[in-house]
């Protein structure tokens, strides 16, 4: 595929700006594609196209969006070696890793169908009228949920694919039916032209406008998008400090609207004393494994490792530092991502009351995995550093005194998108009391597993508490993600031509519904 | 009873300032009794009282805070003839309102309390392992939604009882688990007192901590709630200059927390030519009965009427007038809700595209039902007055020149709560394309009937679009109030006795659950 490096805007691709930005090739620095950066003239070119074309996405059946996600699916399954190549070269991500996210990424938008399919998302809820009721009558009152309207969504640079062009955001704010403005990543733009291109194929081919889908190319663009009139909600994945800007500037519009940034998670690992007797070996090959993983380039990467002293916990932790110290460096994302990896080890190490446990010395273009240890004094006095994601390889052990104090630390801990436990049943049975805690500083919470990879299914949150996102409410996996786009419309006494499917007596969509406080699927 | 005018905390009556506010009668004027406003001190109180308390509420079962519900229900209605001799000295409302408004209110209780039995606002989901799935096992993944933890609330001036100390908000909030502290509307501080006693009293039968419910009298004491670090969601029903306020101060904070503000609505109400012809001298009787109902109190009170120019719709102009100018005077809520409106009118008159049409002149302490017309222009140039509700019994009416002018009239207005059509069936046949727009405008959309009158079910919506309230995904009546409160949580790996009740295997709550991908209510 030839790449233009313009901007897509109501199916067209569009190029009014002379300010280039390069692809690189992450391994070796080398451009790849030259792109044009979207002006303010194009970025809000884009935001209206995704307001005309709302307008006509909006009415589509939920079969006509189904077969949009589907179609979808079908033209990135149908993307050729070439695509991987440049998206490997682009990302620095291995073969296997980008087929798996392809195929994450297709999945993705085929369960949205399915999600369609199943109507849940619709939250149809039918209270008839009682026209005999005293003192006053009820009249006919019905809910359904609507799509909020054009949804800005900016792609993250550490999944290309399932968290980017057609990533999760885009695929429940398609299914939600909202029209979307994506901001491409810079770190893979080549990957996001060839995955636009495909989103636009398949609005072709099912008769759907352009403008339901736009993506611009730019460093500084996004502020623009943020703050256009016609978009109603946004999407991020991405850092605290970029996510946060993105919320600031959406809550000072004359109209607010809601963003959904993920942003920030340390992920803490907490190792339960019996777990560390019976297999502390392996949990340290494990943890070691899912700290490294990728390069630690996960929103779910165990940041925080935290144990009760005990010989155990020392033994564990001399082999956990072993295996990082042996631990081969990697090519990360991109040169910024390597920067603010060094950035964030330098600034651990300068810190007086944090010690460097493993890893070897920082050089040359990759990323070595690095252990450290601090005291949990500094956990407990809250101290920023500790809270702040470094993203890459890299956990932090804390090494507490006590049950109590470990309690104690998970309190001080701020809002995570994961905590783990591993423990054994006996530990779960004296460490119950945690579980509270937890439950109100995570979205997700595991036993005896590690929190990297996140399955895409009806039962997942990737999300959490503040600062893993900023709000707790949504998540941005699984198809729960739909309900952050949707918003809920009453129909008082409307006829029945006048009604969303969802809502009509004869239940067309065949969907469960709410009616007078019992969930049926029957006709009224 | 007697009014000891001192604060809420954790079960106790506190008074630590000597800044004295008193209850007024809404006719005479007269002081009914004192009250002290909250100290910073016991605003933070208050919030650290709901936290600690918000750890043991947190953890009831459903059928616990169903009896929670229940119990301030009996309460409330067991209130007696002095306290509803003192709402309607406080409020100038008469006394079937308030008896109405206080079933209202239980009933609103009773009503969550059927939504905790019934258990779909838990959310439940679970997607079981699939330990032989390739390339990657999946495990076994259950999510349900929590209370997102203590909640500020705002009460109403409106609405001293559905909408204030026990109104919707408490209601929801207390049902998804989440503690509460209440900022008292100085307008009836002695109602208030009353109520908030209620509930303390239910808390005790219940056995269940009075700092599940805080009360803080106070002018200015909202923005240290709002502020406190505790506090992780509020609700609010008042201005729109007062929501924005908190809305803004919510997300300065270093945790931004959601607020669901409602503000500000003019309701608008389209009437269409066959119904103008068929019945305008019905529709003129009837919506003066809207506007004039309860003093033109009501958020959903009609402020615009649109029509296209026509004889029939000139007719129906000159009786709406003469049914205005003959509309008696009524008391308001209090002297400031006076201030306020008589404020909003002469800001009317003295716009030169506004003419008055109807109402005798303000004078003396009543409020006069008015009628004002502007051009349909103002409201097509984006003019910021058409669009501020003035709250109280007036309207202005808006008279377009054909169905073109009217949808760009419709999309020219900002977000409501409600839009109503007054119209005969081929009228819905021939302006079946406003629809689309009105959906995209408001939470509730009516069909020949009168926006006044909220029903308390499952199907309603009162929210919509900015600014009419501050997020259009929420509704603060009816029972989708409750996920206002909530944020999803997955668990992953669990052991059953670490699970809620909501995720177990057995399904003790006999809820329907999305167990893979199917909606069921048997046990795994």
């Amino acid at each position: 595929m030839q790449i233009q490096g313009k901007q897509f805007i109501q199916g067209q691709r569009s190029q009014q700006g002379q300010e280039q930005l390069h692809s690189v090739d992450a391994t070796t620095g080398e451009t790849l594609a030259t792109f044009y950066a979207a002006t303010e003239q194009e970025a809000s070119a884009a935001c209206v196209a995704a307001a005309d074309a709302f307008q006509i996405f909006r009415q589509t059946t939920v079969q006509q969006r189904a077969e949009l996600l589907n179609s979808i699916a079908d033209e990135l399954d149908a993307l050729d070696d070439e695509f991987i190549h440049k998206v490997m070269q682009e990302t620095a991500l291995p073969e296997g890793r980008i087929r798996g996210e392809r195929a994450r990424t297709s999945g993705q938008m085929r369960l949205f169908a399915t999600v369609l399919a199943r109507g849940d998302f619709l939250g149809a809820r039918i209270d008839t009228a009682l026209p005999d009721r005293t003192p006053l009558p009820r009249p006919d009152l019905r809910q359904a949920k609507l799509g909020v309207g054009p949804v800005a969504v900016f792609g993250a640079s550490n999944f290309p694919l399932a968290f980017s062009t057609a990533g999760g955001d885009t695929a429940s704010a398609l299914a939600a039916g909202c029209s979307v403005v994506m901001k491409a990543h810079t770190g893979h733009m080549i990957t996001a032209e060839y995955v636009a291109t495909a989103i636009i194929t398949a609005l072709e081919k099912c008769g759907l406008p352009g403008g339901v889908f736009n993506m611009l190319y730019g460093s500084n663009i996004g502020s623009v998008v943020v703050r256009h009139p016609e978009i109603q909600a946004v999407g991020f994945t991405g850092s605290l400090r970029g996510g946060r800007a993105i919320c600031d500037m959406a809550a000072a519009r004359s109209q607010p609207i809601p963003v959904f940034a993920e942003m920030s998670s340390i992920n803490p690992m907490l190792l339960l004393p019996e777990a560390l007797q019976n297999r502390g070996t392996e949990i340290a090959r494990q943890l070691t494994d899912s700290v490294v993983a990728g390069c630690g380039q996960f929103c779910t990467n165990p940041g925080m490792i935290i144990g009760i002293r005990s010989p155990q916990f020392s033994a564990f932790l001399q082999q956990m530092s072993d295996n990082i110290a042996s631990s081969p460096a990697q090519t990360m994302l991109n040169r910024g991502v390597l920067a603010s990896y060094q950035h964030g080890l330098q600034e651990l190490s300068q810190h007086p009351g944090v010690t460097h446990l493993a890893g070897q010395p920082q050089q040359g273009v990759q990323a070595f995995p690095q252990l450290f240890s601090a005291g949990a004094e500094l956990l407990l006095n809250g101290d920023p550093l500790l809270q702040e994601e470094v993203f890459g390889p890299v956990s932090v052990v804390i090494e507490v005194e006590s049950h109590q104090q470990l309690k104690a630390a998970l309190r001080a801990i701020r809002g995570q998108l994961t905590i783990t436990l591993l423990a054994e049943d006996n530990d779960l049975v004296d460490f119950a009391d945690l579980v509270p805690v937890i439950e109100q500083k995570a979205g997700r919470l595991l036993v005896n597993g590690y929190p990297t990879g996140v399955e895409v299914c009806d039962a997942m949150v990737h999300g959490g508490p503040y600062p893993a996102t900023s709000d707790s409410r949504g998540t941005s996996v699984g198809t729960l993600a739909i309900e952050r786009y949707l918003r809920p419309v009453c129909y008082q006494n409307y006829p029945q031509h006048l009604l969303p499917a969802a809502l009509q007596d004869s239940n067309p969509l065949k969907i469960d519904r709410l009616v007078n406080g019992k969930m049926t699927r029957e006709a009224l």
